[in-house]
């Protein structure tokens, strides 16, 4: 809940329901509340038993959710019970227009965006796939050596080209001056890219400093989403969770 | 080009900009243009050179796309240049209410519909991870062992986890009646799910023969997916590409 919200004393509409304690894929639904300063509950990090409540609506929901995170609706009641929607980049979609984190009175931006998002999102995914090469349901100690063969791949090709790509993006968005990946205002691709790079720095920090001069705009773009003012607010406050070992991970055997 | 469109003589609105030969990732955009019969052209399998063009438009579009498939719009020009539209469940959320594939006057379901899609095409990358485990650059068998180890992770627990998934969406959406995840007419969504399980059964056809019996309203799902009118004179045609060495490989090894 964020602090405008206690001081009203109402709930909020917006519950994300996500696990505790990790930023993980919550954390790019949490930036587009913080960026835009729209009240939401974090249900497992603030509700006493919160993580139940959360495993509870995602398998109850109509549609079922695959898997956190989700977002359910206050007062957008669907087919009789409270809106839930699931897959990252779908509530993304979903809060886009209604935060105003797309292009306003242009229709097709929204999917330039969208896909953009998704594209930030893979290399999400396939940065915790260098940890967990083999089984999600084992530890990393059980699929290191496999590991350390993904990471080589992934630090020295995946990482080049997923840097070279944003890059030629923000060249490309003349109109965003660097600052922006679509048209010339924050979008949710802008927040999802910026946390996801963040999450590839913390795990692979001497890869990241090796080849960052190649990226003049990536790294232009990083240091101006953290001087956005409701952003660089959140970022200093204990509701911004750090990295550990969640989809994110630092060890320094799979990194350069 | 389809038969009908060819016969018109005028050039379709949709190109389809993937890799030749291979169902992959352009067979789900495929898939929605013959459910409707809305005429598109298959770029690198229907022109001299096609691939050579469709490299070319996908990386000088704007923003360019960070791989195929992509979807170039004609007479939706977009900044001066002809709009192109990248990532696979952000091209079917495009065409989606163009084609009538999401449920009609319910913009809800649209995201019910985007969320079980991403959901599907998760499975499918899941499904390519397991041939390629280490590194998608390597040949298969560079990475065999590790590929080996991962298959039994896949095959015992995570094709059960979608299968089990998708039978409870199905049994959940009682005006689908076990044809359709979302509502009670097809939608993009059916036709992702689909193409994922025929490339699951493809891949790992032992593994699907010993626990179909667990998923009946999947496997009801499928056969009458297959008798859908459109798609059954598409599937007999010679424009459906079969399954080879592409996204869902057959490897007997990897097989339970």
């Amino acid at each position: 809940m964020s602090p405008q919200e206690k001081q009203q004393g109402t709930e909020p509409m917006y519950e994300l329901l996500y696990h505790p304690e990790i930023p993980g894929r919550g954390e790019y639904i949490r930036l587009v509340f913080e960026a835009t300063g729209i009240p939401y509950s974090d249900v497992s990090n603030e509700e006493y038993n919160g993580y139940k409540k959360v495993q509870n609506l995602i398998t109850e929901a109509n549609p079922p959710a695959f898997a956190p995170p989700a977002l359910l609706v206050h007062g957008e009641d669907y087919h009789g019970k409270p809106l839930v929607i699931s897959q990252t980049s779908n509530i993304l979609l979903y809060l886009g227009p209604k935060l105003g984190l797309v292009p306003e009175g242009d229709e097709i931006a929204r999917y330039h965006v969208n896909g953009l998002a998704i594209t930030a999102l893979d290399f999400c995914s396939e940065a915790h796939d260098v940890h967990h090469p083999i089984d999600v349901e084992q530890y990393y100690e059980q699929q290191k050596e496999e590991a350390m063969k993904k990471a080589k791949a992934f630090t020295t090709r995946r990482i080049p080209k997923f840097f070279g790509y944003f890059e030629t993006v923000l060249k490309e968005n003349k109109e965003g001056n660097g600052m922006y990946l679509v048209g010339k205002s924050l979008t949710y691709a802008d927040t999802t890219l910026w946390q996801v790079l963040e999450g590839i720095e913390f795990a692979f920090p001497k890869t990241v400093a090796k080849i960052s001069k190649t990226y003049p705009l990536l790294s232009f773009f990083r240091g101006n989403i953290e001087e956005h003012k409701r952003l660089k607010e959140y970022l200093s406050s204990d509701r911004r969770l750090p990295f550990s070992m969640g989809i994110f991970r630092h060890y320094p055997e799979l990194d350069a």
